[in-house]
């Protein structure tokens, strides 16, 4: 089990840890100070299946966590819905299951408490009638311009773009209020949005909501980690040999720090994740060379070593390697010990067909929309 | 009791009466054709006070009654309230009761059989979760580009008009399925909102509809009417001596008949009301010149003779306000005879206060957004 946060500067610390920019901090700072917890909730739209970048959202989830915060993930099931109308609802509600089961295997994997953590879809009241007529009010007062560049880093914005691209920071916005958080934490790409927030809730007679923002964090191939290319993730379920060899093909420019998503992997999930369970480092074997391991408890020390060449990108890869892999091992470990969560990825991402090449329309009465053209407002940021 | 077509033939005439267009005529054609009743929906946004402009959709509803149609009127209590976020919900409640009264009035002034027609409150279903589900789908296959599109002759579009704009054609689209309808009417001027209808519907797995349109009609002072402007409106409540005194001063010049208000509500209101009692005939009176009162049944013998001048604006002038005089009486006895609808107009437009300029916040939580930011897709049509 991790260790938690009890001290009032502990648990600013922690809850403060790797954040690119936090918006009204006094908001979290007072609850903090007075001894109580704050309420803190994440989006992740239901699409692809969850890749390694989810480890740095997770992570800054965990620290939250053991800091003593109540912690509100939103499963955004209509919008996976919305993202992708030929899947059936049917699917989408599976894939929900399979999030859920992910994401609390994830922050387990780090050994954080998650008897503060819930998950709430957003289909228990993105559809209700109060929602809805805020959705109806805060469109009224929001003007396409507004809203658009609220959005403009998370939504496609072009004039082809679907309207719901519009209505995606509506939403995101008033679950604020619907979650009954006291801030939202995401991406610094949703910096936009979270200052929209800041402006439009009290138009609504809404309080105002702290909001925390995690840097941009290069993936583990020096890119965006996409989970529609399989060449560029590393799936949570992925064996240690796979693991093994996506990694090695993994772009290690030597001695560049800049860009290089082994060292922000490092910085942003494997050290962190190492201090919540109380040890600090992270450990690099030179075994091979007959050479002591290098042992870093900061990320400054392994930039200054990776720049001068001590750390090669070989040594690095494999430590990344064996530090994920120790990382997957429990969330894996989970995986197999439970048949139900088996049963619902199987239903939640089916095999694709061997022989036929065709996808079939699964269903639904929507016809073909031109792929990609939907961005949704929140999905999980485009880290590690 | 206005008399009633049963033949086929006779339905189909009185349903095509001075319509503009209508598309897909085959599909109310099959029904009629059938023996069955088609369903019509006409949607009107509860703003302010109807006035004599709603005679011109009211009649062609009339006619739609008579010829055996089923008509459901749309009352848009949701798009007042977002209209006007500054009144109360229950000022617009009252608004609502009192539009169904008068437009019943109305339609009961030209003796039609209203036991077909029934009025939908908007907020009666446009909150449920079916029909939330379909406005967040239809906002993922609608380009905001087509959303404009379909919206633009009756949505204000700027870049700072507010996002309901793009959002109602969305509404209006859905209320055609929600109200279970086979044909919407409009004026022309939501042409391209319907044009929009018959594309979108299908793609959702709906079925497409009918169109009918009123041609844009010029209102009784040559311009648009406007419930607005105090000056330009008639009200439905206006005693003889003040509809007098504002036809008086409506434009009419002479000889001239392109935008003649006053010819246009004798050839879409006066005509086909006095058809509907079963005697097709507008009366001149011109006692006072000792001559015989000119008889029309259609109107293009009174733009012959208005042409000419031997019908000259005063005369017309004075036949108007008789004809329009004698149309407003069963609706103002009807409401002298309703101390509960009495009771409704004073909470629904409650008279200004007589020393206080300002207009009182009256509790919303939303603050004063810019005044007239927003059109409603579904205001009445802008004629007579």
């Amino acid at each position: 089990m991790a260790t938690s946060a009890s001290g009032a500067d502990e648990r600013w610390t922690l809850i403060n840890e790797n954040l690119s920019e936090f918006l009204n901090p006094e908001l979290i700072k007072k609850i903090i100070d007075e001894g109580r917890n704050p309420k803190i909730y994440w989006g992740t739209a239901v699409t692809g299946r969850p890749h390694c970048g989810y480890f740095v959202p997770a992570i800054k989830i965990a620290q939250f966590l053991a800091a003593g915060c109540d912690v509100v993930i939103l499963i955004a099931d209509i919008h996976g819905f919305l993202d992708n109308l030929k899947a059936p609802l049917e699917l989408v509600e599976q894939r929900a299951i399979f999030y859920q089961s992910i994401i609390a295997a994830i922050l387990k994997s780090v050994g954080v408490d998650t008897s503060k953590l819930t998950f709430v879809l957003g289909s228990s009241y993105q559809k209700t009638a109060p929602y809805i007529m805020d959705v109806y009010k805060l469109c009224s007062i929001t003007s396409e311009h507004d809203a658009k560049k609220a959005g403009a880093e998370i939504v496609k914005q072009t004039d082809n773009a679907p309207l719901s691209g519009l209505l995606y920071p509506i939403l995101q916005v008033l679950d604020e209020q619907y979650l009954d958080v006291d801030a939202q934490f995401g991406g610094v790409d949703q910096r936009k949005l979270f200052t929209a927030a800041k402006d439009w809730l009290p138009k609504l007679g809404y309080r105002e909501r702290s909001h925390l923002m995690n840097p941009m964090v290069p993936g583990l191939h020096g890119g965006k980690m996409s989970s529609s290319d399989p060449d560029s993730k590393i799936d949570l379920l992925d064996p240690p040999d796979v693991v093994t060899k996506k990694i090695k093909k993994a772009i290690g420019v030597p001695k560049v720090v800049e860009g290089n998503g082994l060292l922000a992997f490092v910085e942003f999930v494997l050290l962190p994740a190492s201090a919540l369970v109380g040890d600090r480092k992270f450990h690099v074997e030179r075994e091979r060379d007959g050479l002591e391991p290098l042992v870093y408890t900061n990320i400054a020390q392994m930039n200054e070593d990776y720049k001068n060449d001590t750390l090669t990108p070989q040594l690095l890869k494999q430590a990344v390697t064996a530090g994920l892999n120790k990382l997957l091992a429990p969330i894996q470990a989970a995986y197999q010990a439970s048949p139900e969560w088996q049963e619902v990825t199987l239903k939640a991402y089916p095999p694709p067909p061997k022989k036929e090449k065709k996808v079939k329309n699964k269903g639904t009465r929507i016809p073909d929309r031109t792929k990609g053209a939907a961005a949704t407002a929140e999905e999980p940021q485009p880290e590690a």
